[in-house]
């Protein structure tokens, strides 16, 4: 059982890769990085331009002690590894610009805070099933889109498009200047989401469990919306609430 | 890490009943137990006592080899260890005339081969936030109500009727005689949730991830529904899809 668990938690040698040099190769070339376990003790050139070129390509580093690397179980990782990217992430302008010369009406869904990757997949399966274009996720504070979060969206993490962002903020700008409306949900809002209009092109931002959507972000946001509930005090799992939002969206949409 | 889970996934000793008579005693002062682990080799009086009193108060037995009863750490056990419920078990009958003496409309759901804790957990947390007045579980081939559901339910399995059933068969006779009109969710049903009528006394079926709903159960119900998807084949987690109906009936349903 221990050594079965070992094999889910700890990532596939395959899925690696190993050193500073092979790291800032990978990345030249334009291989897509989950994210960079980087030891924090360690200096120099290469350090510097792995992080140079980590910023440039989008690609979250993890400071991490020497063991951690340690228990990776691969020999000379000079204080770098890198975790290939199981998911193909991709650029949000191009989503959407797909998404209009289509001729379809742009749906994305915003993850702040949702962390457990249980609830990532399943709200990625949600999303397949509903037809959601692209799901932005920032890059930092979210666990790797690993094989664990593969299985839990039974595939649909390797079929939607995920777009990666640095802010969350900037994001919400870019998707006012393309004339998406962005909905946040609140447990305290006024408007039902039955009463919304999802008709024209929106995104919905899902708030963590714990925190729900942080401040500022609800701020530039457009319309607040709740799901309406009979019970007195209790909130519904985050995985449960995206696709009962998005189930109303397709209600509304004419196909 | 192996320690922490151990406590989840072995039943507290608080949490349970030890030796036959003890059994014994405990089902004839009318306590409710979860289940009862019956090795698999013991015979005698006591035995079949235990097996009549469990037929009579509706508690499934496990049987189970000598290893099991030993690993649960007590002494004495005499081939007969019980858990206690942590869900307070109602009648269904009771439910119902309960909910109609209040003048409230009936909501029920059916869980059919729905095994796993953290769904039904999910599915309980779902089901209290919208009203739903009991959940019907068979008595077999559903896993022990224990601790970890009840905590994937944020608590709400303690609140929300359970009723556990020896058929549901059987329940959905007793569902009709009550006027109640059974739903069937099925992925290849023509009519869809929206377009179904959720307005009077009813309740939901919801198979399991694998197999779905038992072929003779579907024949009984009265309708087939289906929650309309854009995707092509994907199929939605069932503790997602029940969350979409509940709200879906709270939505047609004036307040």
């Amino acid at each position: 059982m221990k050594n079965f668990r070992h094999q889910h938690s700890r990532p596939k040698k395959s899925a690696l890769i190993v050193g500073r040099t092979a790291v800032i190769e990978a990345m030249r070339s334009g291989k897509q990085l989950d994210r960079i376990y980087l030891q924090a003790t360690v200096h120099g050139e290469l350090v510097d331009e792995i992080k140079r070129l980590a910023e440039q390509t989008g690609t979250p580093i993890n400071k991490v002690p020497v063991e951690k690397l340690n228990n990776l179980n691969v020999s000379n990782h000079e204080g770098c590894v890198a975790l290939i990217a199981k998911v193909q992430y991709q650029d949000l302008q191009d989503v959407i610009s797909f998404v209009v010369d289509k001729g379809e009406t742009p749906l994305l869904l915003i993850l702040d805070g949702v962390t457990d990757i249980r609830n990532i997949g399943g709200i990625a399966r949600s999303a397949h099933c509903f037809g959601v274009h692209a799901i932005i996720i920032p890059d930092k504070g979210v666990g790797a889109l690993n094989e664990d979060a593969i299985l839990t969206s039974a595939g649909a993490l390797e079929k939607i498009a995920v777009c990666r962002v640095n802010s969350l903020m900037k994001a919400v700008d870019d998707l006012h200047l393309n004339g998406i409306r962005v909905f946040a949900t609140e447990m305290k809002a006024e408007r039902s989401i039955a009463e919304a209009d999802f008709s024209g092109p929106c995104a919905i931002v899902m708030g963590g469990e714990e925190k729900g959507i942080y401040p500022a972000l609800m701020k530039i946001c457009d319309e607040k919306i709740k799901i309406p509930m009979s019970g007195d005090f209790d909130s519904l799992n985050v995985s449960v609430a995206t696709g009962i939002i998005l189930y109303e969206v397709m209600r509304q949409r004419p196909r």
